[in-house]
């Protein structure tokens, strides 16, 4: 146990490294000439008595899987997180100097570009779900020593994905999550909601499952015992600090109008003064211990074969447990549905890797963010039009470098009576116009099975849209999918005379109208669009040519966005094609309740209007 | 006072009414073969109450403004909400056998195209919030005599959404809105997170600052009371109700697996045998008083006139405050960075019709929707990123028919510094992918006022993109720029060799361009594609038929669903085209930070770029 004179002289250390991490955030600031210097100061004494005194992080090996995990979800207090990194000596003076500026790793928001950043935060209310994500899996599979810190702004608490957050932990127990509330009383505009009413804050944590440890956020002896508490507590624990917006400037403090404000040379000059212009040191974090998560298992997945049709979702829920049930590594989380989704599944071969995300879509995906943060291959599934719900996230996880797997079941009018709400007609364009994104859409059951699989070992956001009703078998289960590839599923001749794109559900009235046309004598080339980004463009390019320019597209989806405008782009991407006749057939009024077919044929997409579609190129 | 004979009628009646809902909710349900009949059974005595004691609206009249709301936030119970039209007399038996049949207005979940329904439900945690912000609306802005009620299901309550009704709630202190949990403890696949723990609710509403009445949901004495105190309240106040789902039929009372489940015929026999099959009856409703609300004054708003460069985010907020100056059905809402869209602008001319949202995108696109419900005409601004928040939504709104106009400021890299977290560059995508919404992108500050008083007028989804920086006016204050239309800003002989589009930011690149260009003797096309969708075919098909079918588009936005695809789209429309040579400039790789010249050069779209792209087309 540390003596008086111990303590104090801990204390004193925090007290060093506060000022480092006060002045550095200006001085980073001050030289981009734009960042957040005040909401940095108001977290300073928080997180210099954390990094030195409780983030067990082995600064020179990030990849230490033993590490503590820090996620700033204020991101824009990127000016302190950017000096914590210079305090820990991972950054020199000069780097930290390229703040903001182009080409630095040193973004206005913290991304992982930088090795020592989880996750990318900047859009409010993120990192704090998606630490307690990690922490869900850190615990249940791993019960891994590390601990994960979040420093959460006031103001956006106002988002619901916190109390998504909360919510997980409570439910789940995670102790091993500390969300650290910085209580600073200003938002961009004005006083937050809530002001300085920590009371209010720790009511509605505790309402959520939590303990609430209500601070002064710049007592240091106050925050170290409240981190150690934190760390050794056996409930799900938060730190509720009340603190000062801009803290140790006398002429910022709590003074409204300094938010998202770099101080100007001279200011700068001035605040340096005050706290004290000495060089920056470099201080040392405790060390993690030795430890390593299990390793990963993986054998090759035996996936179901069909040849009774089946409903893609179905067949995602095979493909996904059997996925589990090979590899260790792989998770499922599900918003509640599980049993439309069929991920319930995995509860049969994996069922501790099963995450009950209840309805909560950004909870979902930010769990799965955090998780594979730690390594796991998240697959995540709800109804598509719910992941509407979660585009923040999604976006923000391309920004972050995470690799996940997302699943949207119930795609488009054809799910029939339940009725536009729960129609997904616009999850093609939302997941297509994400960065580095790939969007599966297969038709049937044994393609599903192997898209499935491929999705454990691409990278990036990978989408699956799948389909509700049961769909004919028209693939072997021996067949390869390729994610980019598309199959030529009628004609293929020379002599065809329009080509049909066409996928998932609308793939199946395609074949049924080039059947009936075949009959009548007109060729028609039909092409399984199934990986729809990235897309088939020399095989599209090929049978446009083929086809005298003749093309129809076919889709369960809004005109925008959907595959429609891939082909578009695509054959615009082949350079000069003399003669397009493009005719496109997707939904074009809001659909009501009905039978998938009344549905399918209200919204111009079966195979009767394909057949019209086709016999108007001619 | 009622006396104890006369309340004991009185619950008698409640008793009729509750069990002709029961036997209602299964006719439908059964006829139509799905069907959520044990989510309305749950509910059906809470409704009961409801309908007869406390709901004063006059069925047939449903536009009377003085009519008090209700809102299933759990839409899936439309059962339950149908059976309430039947016994309101506004439907009849045929009519409620047409329940999710197509063609019928009784669809899958309730939408307004029925006259009873204020807003589109079935995306969970979304009426509840819409709830709340109609009542913010009409409690300031005209302190109405009427009271909105809002079925909320104990799923759904995990929505993050849910808690930002909460908060708005208690912060703008609305006792005219109440939410009724239906706590029936099973969700979609099973237990709820907090089962019957209906002190747990309590707690998180009252940490919400809200006060909350815990009540047994079948006793039509508690509810009858709870009902009263609640309409009643200075304080928000939500109902607890403890609920049995299948509520009234002993084999599937409490039972898992029967949520979303039909009963067949013959136990939709054996149920009405128990609940008593008997003749559904009219009931009678309180009417509302007598009241209308201040009538809508207008006069045509006053722009400001532009000469020198400025935002378009800025001439936004200064159109929008002209316009609320102007019209008094015109409402602000905005989350927490009015400061940065400008929106706080109207705090001079209409102070009492800005509704600050705090950082909780959802709760504002919820709240517009909820007070256009009211005939307000609402503007929510944030940030085009985090407008993705809101996705859900929106898209929900386009279903719920709602007129409300959405801005987003800081779109795409051009805004520099803060980084990619902060870079709306799908917010066309997303947008252009909703049913009958309206994209427009102005480039100037007199294009954009102008584009904010049609914004007024225009109904559905209207949204505006704005930009963060200055941009030069090169309109004049008194042009016209129709919703639909474009602009030729360069060229339009017929020697111009390349067309070139662009909207906002980029536009005045393209101009730069082809300036330069024109000094080199090349003549080039340049049109402003102010409004993105719907968009004017016309001009552009003319223009890449006269360019011999050389077209560049640029914009600020990841390639899918922007600019270019919707210029694919209308090109492919026009018919064969001969030889489109396109060339899409837009960002590829995940930008950094940096100023917004560096940035929109490396993402290949400034003039530098867009000038190469052209005379790669020659």
């Amino acid at each position: 146990m540390a003596t008086t004179s111990a303590a104090g002289t801990r204390l004193d250390l925090y007290r060093q490294i506060a000022r480092q991490l006060r002045a550095d955030s200006i001085r980073s600031s001050t030289a981009a000439g734009s960042g957040h210097p005040t909401s940095s100061l108001s977290a300073a004494d928080l997180m210099a008595v954390l990094l030195a005194g409780h983030l067990r992080y082995d600064w020179k090996n990030p990849d230490d899987p033993a590490n503590d995990h820090l996620i700033f979800s204020k991101g824009h207090a990127s000016p302190l997180v950017y000096a914590m990194f210079r305090a820990a000596g991972v950054i020199d003076d000069a780097e930290l100097l390229t703040f903001r500026k182009f080409g630095s790793p040193l973004q206005g928001h913290p991304t992982p570009v930088l090795p020592w950043v989880d996750v990318a935060t900047g859009s409010l209310g993120q990192g704090m779900p998606i630490a307690v994500g990690m922490a869900v899996a850190a615990k249940r599979l791993w019960d891994a020593p590390f601990h994960i810190w979040t420093l959460v702004g006031d103001s956006e608490s106002a988002e619901g994905s916190i109390w998504e957050g909360f919510d997980l932990g409570g439910h789940e127990v995670t102790p091993n999550v500390t969300p650290i509330l910085d209580v600073n009383r200003l938002g961009q505009r004005g006083p937050t909601e809530l002001g300085w009413d920590t009371d209010a804050y720790a009511a509605r944590i505790e309402a959520f499952g939590w303990d609430a440890l209500v601070i002064d956020g710049h007592d240091l002896a106050e925050i170290d015992e409240a981190l150690s508490r934190a760390r050794d507590a056996e409930r799900p624990t938060a730190i509720v600090a009340r603190t000062i917006k801009g803290k140790g400037i006398s002429f910022i403090e709590d003074k409204p109008g300094w938010h998202g404000k770099a101080l100007s040379a001279d200011e700068a000059k001035r605040a340096l003064a005050e706290i004290g212009d000495e060089p920056s040191r470099t201080f040392e974090s405790p060390r993690p211990p030795k430890w390593s998560p299990p390793p990963v298992t993986a054998k090759a997945p035996q996936p179901k074969a069909y040849t009774e049709p089946v409903a893609t979702r179905k067949a995602y829920g095979d493909a996904l447990a059997a996925l589990a049930g090979a590899r260790s590594d792989v998770v499922a989380l599900d918003a509640e549905v599980s049993n439309s989704t069929h991920s319930e599944e995995v509860k049969k071969t994996a069922p501790e890797r099963f995450f009950e995300m209840y309805i909560a879509e950004q909870k979902m995906v930010a769990a799965a963010v955090g998780m594979q943060c730690l390594g796991f291959r998240p697959f995540a599934s709800t109804f598509a039009a719910f992941l509407t719900r979660a585009y923040d996230f999604i976006r923000m996880g391309a920004i972050s470098q995470a690799n996940i797997r997302l699943s949207g079941s119930h795609a488009g009018v054809s799910i029939g009576e339940d009725g536009p709400s729960q129609m997904a007609l616009e999850d093609l364009a939302m997941m297509r116009a994400v960065y580095g994104s790939t969007v599966l859409y297969p038709c049937d059951g044994n393609q599903t099975a192997k898209l499935v699989a491929a999705m454990a070992d691409r990278d990036g956001i990978v989408y699956m849209r799948t389909t509700r009703a049961n769909t004919p078998v028209i693939y072997g289960a021996n067949e390869e999918f390729p994610i980019g590839g598309s199959r030529v599923v009628r004609g293929g001749a020379a002599d065809d005379k329009v080509t049909v794109v066409a996928a998932g559900i609308t793939l199946h009235e395609a074949i049924k109208a080039a059947d009936t046309l075949a009959k009548d004598g007109v060729k028609v080339r039909v092409i399984d669009l199934y990986s729809v980004k990235p897309l088939d463009e020399r095989t599209l390019i090929a049978a446009v040519g083929a086809t005298g320019g003749r093309v129809v597209v076919v889709e369960d989806h809004w005109p925008e966005g959907g595959i429609g405008d891939a082909v578009l782009a695509a054959l615009a991407g082949g350079g000069p094609n003399a003669g397009l006749r493009f005719t496109h057939l997707a939904p074009r009024e809001m659909p009501g309740s009905g039978k998938p077919a009344e549905l399918l044929h209200a919204a111009g997409i079966d195979a009767d209007c394909i057949e019209k579609a086709v016999r108007g190129l001619l």
